[in-house]
C-alpha cells in the first residue's frame, strides 16, 4: 500500500512529496466527460456504481497518492430541504434560497446516514475496488461556504445577501450554523465510519470574510463540524482560498493539514502556521496551461520550499479547471514524485 | 483647506483620520443616478462638465477628506486600439481582445494627453470648483489589471487566457506591460500636471496571482509606472485586493501609501509593511448593509488597530456597491471623524 498521503497527513517522513489533485475527477477529462454524455452530475453521484467510476478514474490514469470520492458540496443542503440543481454554464442552483430566520427555523436536521446514503455506499465501494493501493478521502463543504450557497442561491461576487443575514440576524445566524455544523461534522465522522481514511472539510469561499468576521461568526461552527468529525480518528484537512491573511485562525478552527491557496508564498504560509500542523497546497490551477518547463519551476519551487517539513502533500490552491489540457496532468504528478525524492 | 489626507499619505499626524471611498461617486447615490438616465458612463467620461459634477456629488453629499476624478479605469485603452463598450448587467467588454503576440505588437502606444483630454480636463475644472476644499485624487489601471482586461475582453474568473498568453508568450507580454506601463506612468504623470494631488494606481486583479508569478511577470513593469508616476512629485497609493500573501511585493513594487483589503487584519498588514509607507484601508464594503452598530464596531477596530500610526487613511477594501443602503455612507463618515479625534 502506498502510504506516502496519509504519513504526510500525519507528519511522518515520505519517501516522495505525496500528490492528489482537488476536483481531480472532472471534465478535463476525457473519460469524464463521456460518462457526462449520459448522466446527469447530481445521477454521476447518486448512483454509487458512477460515483465509484469516476472516482477511479485519475486513480487509474495517474500515479496519484490518494482518491477522492466523487461527490459534491451541495447534496447535503438537499436533506435540509432545499432544492438544488446544477444548470448548463450557469453552475448549481439553489431554487428555494434561505432569506429569513423562519427560513433558517423551518429547515430540516437531516442524519446523514439517511439523506445521503449514497454516497457513503459509494465509499464503501471505492475502498474495496482500491484494495489498499491508495487511501480514499471524504469531503463536505464547510457551514460557511454552505450557508453562503444557501442563501445566496448560487455562486456570488459580494456575498451581500449571506453577509447581510449574518450581520443583520445573528441569532438566525448562528442557529444556521448550528444546524450546518451539525450536518458538516455528522456528515464526516459517517464518511469515515464507511471507509474514508482522510477527511477534507472546504471551506472555498471563507476568503471574502474579514478576520473578524470570520472569528465572529464562522471560527466556533467550523470548529466544532472538524472536532465531531476527528471523533472518527482520522486526519482531517481544513481547506480555504483567500485565506492568506487569516491563516492562524483557519488553523486555530482545526485540522491535521491546512489548505494553502497559491496567494501567498509555502515559506511564508509555513512561517506563520508553525511546524505542529500539516500543509497541503499551493500551485495556481492555471499553471497547468503553461509550457511543461514553467510548470516545473513553479512545482519544484513549491517542493524546495517544503523540504525539510515531513508534513506536506502537494496540491493545487484550488481544483483543476476544466478547461485543462489533458497530458500535462500525468507529467506533473510525475515530476513531483521524481523531483521530491531527488537528493537535494 | 482640509490638508488631512495629505498629511496622511506624507505619514504626518492629523487631526482625525481621513476618509474618502472607492468609488464614492457611483449608483448608490441617487443623484448619479438620475444622470445616469440621461447619460451612458462613457459619456459620462468623456464629457469634463459631467465628470466634474459627478466627482463632486460625494464631496458635497459627505464630509470626506478627499475626492477623486470620475473616471475608469478602461478608456485608455481606447487609445492602444481596444473597442470598449459598457453592457448592461455585464460591465465593461472589449470587442478585440488581445490574443496573440501580432495583436500586441500592433498596439498603439497613445500619448494620454491626446487619448484621453477629457479627464485631464475634468481634473482642471475639479480643481477649480474645489477651490482647495479638500485634495483631488487621479487614478489609473495598474499594467496587470489593465493587461488582463484587454486579454480576457472582460471580467474573468480564472484568467486563463491572460495567465496563459503571460507563461507561453513571456516576450509578448512583457511587451504588453511595457506598452502598459508606459502608458500608466504618463496618464498618471500628466493627471498630477492637470492638478491632481495624489495618485492612486489600481492593480484590482492582481490578487489572481502567485507572488512568484507577480515578482516575475508584473512587478518591474509596476515599478516603472509608479517610478514615472512619482516624478511629478505627488504621492501615490498602490492599491490591490486579495494581496494579503504578496504585500511585501506590493510595497516593493513602489507607493507611498499601499492600499490593503479586509482580508487582513490592518496590525499584521502593518506588521508585515514595516513602519516607512503609509496605509489605506481596510473596511469590507459589505460591511455597510450591517446595522449601525454592527458597521460602526468593525470601523472602530481598524481605527484602533492603526492608533499611533500617522500614515493611515480610512478607506473600504474595495469600491463601494451600487446596492449600498444611502444614508449608511454619511453615518460611516462622521463616526471615522469623531471616533478617531477621541482621546483614548
Amino acid at each position: 500500500m502506498n502510504t506516502r498521503f496519509l504519513d504526510a497527513c500525519n507528519q511522518r517522513p515520505t519517501d516522495a512529496v505525496p500528490i492528489w489533485m482537488m476536483r481531480q475527477a472532472g471534465r478535463y477529462m476525457p473519460e469524464y466527460r463521456a460518462l457526462r454524455e449520459k448522466y446527469s452530475i447530481l445521477e454521476m453521484i447518486k448512483t454509487p456504481e458512477l460515483a465509484v467510476e469516476v472516482t477511479l478514474q485519475p486513480a487509474n490514469a495517474f500515479d496519484i497518492d490518494a482518491a477522492i470520492i466523487f461527490a459534491d458540496i451541495l447534496p447535503p443542503l438537499e436533506g435540509m430541504g432545499l432544492k438544488l440543481t446544477f444548470e448548463k454554464g450557469v453552475g448549481p442552483i439553489i431554487h428555494n434560497p434561505i432569506r429569513t430566520p423562519a427560513d433558517i427555523a423551518a429547515l430540516a436536521q437531516p442524519d446523514p446516514r439517511e439523506s445521503l446514503p449514497f454516497t457513503l455506499e459509494a465509499i464503501k465501494m471505492t475502498r474495496q475496488e482500491l484494495a489498499g493501493r491508495i487511501p480514499l478521502i471524504g469531503f463536505s463543504g464547510a457551514p460557511f461556504t454552505l450557508a453562503s450557497y444557501a442563501i445566496e442561491g448560487g455562486s456570488s461576487r459580494n456575498y451581500i445577501l449571506a453577509k447581510s443575514l449574518m450581520y443583520r440576524e445573528p441569532q438566525a445566524w448562528h442557529s444556521l450554523m448550528e444546524k450546518l455544523s451539525t450536518l458538516v461534522g455528522e456528515y464526516l465522522f459517517a464518511q469515515a465510519e464507511a471507509g474514508a481514511q482522510v477527511l477534507q472539510m472546504f471551506d472555498s469561499w471563507v476568503g471574502a470574510l474579514s478576520p473578524a468576521d470570520y472569528r465572529e461568526y464562522v471560527l466556533p461552527h467550523s470548529a466544532r463540524a472538524i472536532a465531531r468529525a476527528k471523533e472518527a480518528g482520522v486526519p482531517v484537512i481544513h481547506f480555504g482560498t483567500n485565506t492568506s491573511g487569516m491563516l492562524p485562525l483557519i488553523k486555530e478552527a482545526g485540522g491535521d493539514v491546512i489548505g494553502v491557496d497559491w496567494r501567498i508564498e509555502m515559506t511564508e504560509a509555513r512561517k506563520i502556521l508553525g511546524t505542529d500542523v500539516a500543509m497541503q497546497g499551493n500551485l495556481d490551477p492555471v499553471t497547468l496551461f503553461a509550457p511543461s518547463d514553467v510548470l516545473k519551476k513553479r512545482a519544484a519551487a513549491i517542493i524546495d520550499q517544503m523540504r525539510g517539513h515531513p508534513g506536506f502533500i502537494f496540491n493545487l490552491g484550488h481544483g483543476l479547471l476544466k478547461e485543462t489540457p489533458t497530458g500535462i496532468v500525468a507529467e506533473l504528478v510525475d515530476f513531483v514524485h521524481e523531483y521530491s525524492s531527488r537528493e537535494t
